[in-house]
């Protein structure tokens, strides 16, 4: 099977079509078009008025016809008045498109604890009502209506061929509250593929665990994060390994560009942790170092101090033996074994000129078994501290 | 009964005496006197060749007469060299003293994965073993000798006066790498209340848990923290009631330092969680609003974002209703009461006021219980990223 890149995002896949609008802090998007639907939602106690009513509607229904998302109000903290909003919004957005609202999901993002703004709704809705298509173009708005501290809008599509052959699409946002074990941010993704809705719903969650839910920026975890998967339905027979394959492509992508768009990030860290005893040992060895922010210093300073990574490890909760623990530090084609089991080795050097790429990989194998996971982070920099001191004044 | 604060450190109780020196990232600690000795290390996996070293000899000995305190390297990933230069170190003190090497205790903090400079230590060993003495400068030269990244000297003394009185001083010493739920510093507290091993570490464990346990710089946890108790023994008779609160009293000043003088910190801020169902949770609670970055990023810019704070608790895994949570933020005599019962409050501008003090209250009500914890943190600042971003090079 071969996954090959096609342009565009969501309208790559037939049959959807997108608009979007963006106004300083404040975005709305509309995508239309459809059918049986999965989500992943975060595993915040308190979700926002917006999540609540996508997943009564999902629950209700199991179908996608719609969605709108606005950008610069999370929904959040805002009660029953909240979630009379989200539908209220759901409902102008059926009578336009004579759908069910049931068949129509919201997502929010943006400050907590404020009313949406539902004038500024309406009267965006009205500007992007009219001007849904499936352009490339279209797919781009919709990633860039949704952002909020992103600096890149980040969609990708991708094309399985042959004659059970099928298209995945994608947008996503996501650069502060970046939190491993939860959705961690918004993606919708699309595809044509034939699948009912428990399958849908298996591969979703199974692609969300070793990607999105596999990214750290900050450790803090939204009360508004959902990862939407949604079923045109249109190219049948799919063989699901492909399906599961190609989806985990793109989920991946995106989880990629978050951690690359880290809010204030200049590294995107790749974290591979072999060797564990058990898959968990891996996941939580995998999501400390991601976490720690002497790490991510260190690597903002481009200071290989490969001890805090060690550290982190010995914090992790995952088994570990310190002779048995080697690390080595990989980027632009350069290698460093900093430390070989529990022996540090005098390859600083080298490992100094790693630490000044853009993309660098941390290789860590714990040497008591044969588990293993992978995950994405960024450094953390005077940038993350500026843009969070000044998010909302 | 009364806690009085009195002048001095670890001098301030009678037969401790101490010497150190501090040059550059190198310092030297040095304290003569004790005897019955409790001992709260570091939960991290990985553990410094001192910290096995001192562990080793509590557990044979259960006294410390002496210890001995490097800063500027960790001994940590130094495998049985380490645990060989730490042997030496205390023989060398315990020749010195006419001790035995076994009642001899040594603690590290710096740089973790580099062997300690033996020659250095010997040369400043030669230039301090003299000078021990019982003056409030020596303790003083202690705290400094320890410093780190740690912009000020932390040491406290309390007298408990009457016919059964006694004495407790202390120093440590904490800036970075400081997690909750461990020692996440070094602590060297001395009394004269004579009291057996175990009421001492049962003492020990309970004022940690409420105060060291309770602070968060960056949520990293160290491979070298220890908090030592050690009793002289010449006063008897103390009330166990009356010590345990004067040692938390000490622990709680001395972790409040710590916080305070966080890494780049600007603010300190104490988290009070109430109305918890259980004691866990409102732990939880505390510590999770401490250590994410959202909130500290906040703090430091002032901007009384307090959706973070609600969405830190959601995230925290206590048990919550949005509908039964209150917030209030206090400082400089000002309150603002930001979200009751699940509904914002329109104090924003008392709130701004507050967040620009240098000591700020989080005063959190979850509504479903009767259990409460406190807690003590700071803000995260450019200067944070700047110190650990610039550590080894």
């Amino acid at each position: 099977m071969q996954i090959n890149s096609i342009n565009g995002g969501i309208t790559a896949v037939e049959g959807v079509k997108a608009a979007g609008i963006k106004k300083g802090k404040y975005g709305l998007a509309l995508i239309s078009g459809g059918g049986t639907a999965a989500c992943v939602y975060t595993k915040n106690s308190f979700k926002s008025g917006s999540l609540l009513v996508t997943n009564e509607h999902i629950a209700r229904s199991g179908i996608c016809n719609a969605v709108i998302i606005n950008s610069g109000c999370a929904n959040a903290f805002t009660g029953d008045e909240g979630i009379r909003d989200a539908e209220k919004i759901c409902k102008m957005v059926a009578q336009h498109l004579k759908i069910s609202p049931e068949t129509v999901l919201i997502a929010s993002t943006g400050v907590i604890g404020v009313r949406l703004d539902m004038d500024l709704i309406l009267s965006e809705f009205n500007l992007i009502k009219d001007k849904l298509n499936s352009s490339p173009d279209a797919s781009r708005m919709v990633a860039e209506a949704i952002m909020t501290t992103d600096t890149h809008p980040k969609e990708v599509a991708v094309e399985i061929r042959g004659s059970n052959g099928f298209v995945i699409g994608g947008v996503a946002k996501g650069s502060g509250m970046i939190a491993p074990d939860m959705a961690t941010m918004l993606a919708f993704i699309y595809t044509d593929a034939a699948l009912d809705h428990k399958t849908l719903q298996d591969a979703l969650r199974e692609a969300v665990n070793h990607s999105f839910n596999m990214t750290v920026v900050d450790g803090d975890m939204s009360t508004n994060d959902m990862v939407l998967l949604v079923s045109t339905g249109r190219r049948s027979n799919v063989a699901i390994t492909e399906f599961q394959a190609a989806l985990s492509h793109v989920c991946e992508s995106l989880a990629k560009m978050i951690a690359a768009d880290g809010e204030g990030a200049t590294k995107l860290i790749e974290v591979m942790v072999r060797g564990a005893v058990t898959k968990e040992d891996a996941t939580m060895a995998v999501k400390t170092i991601l976490r720690s922010p002497l790490v991510k210093t260190a690597i903002f300073g481009g200071d290989p101090n490969w001890g805090r990574i060690a550290s982190a490890i010995g914090y992790s909760g995952a088994c570990v033996q310190e002779d048995k623990l080697s690390i080595e530090l990989a980027g632009g084609g350069l290698t460093a074994s900093v430390l070989y089991q529990g022996k540090a080795r005098n390859e600083m050097d080298v490992a100094s000129r790693i630490f000044d790429e853009n993309e660098i990989q941390i290789l860590v194998d714990i040497g008591l078994g044969d588990e293993e996971a992978k995950g994405w982070g960024c450094d953390l920099s005077y940038e993350y501290v500026r843009i969070n001191a000044e998010y909302t004044t």
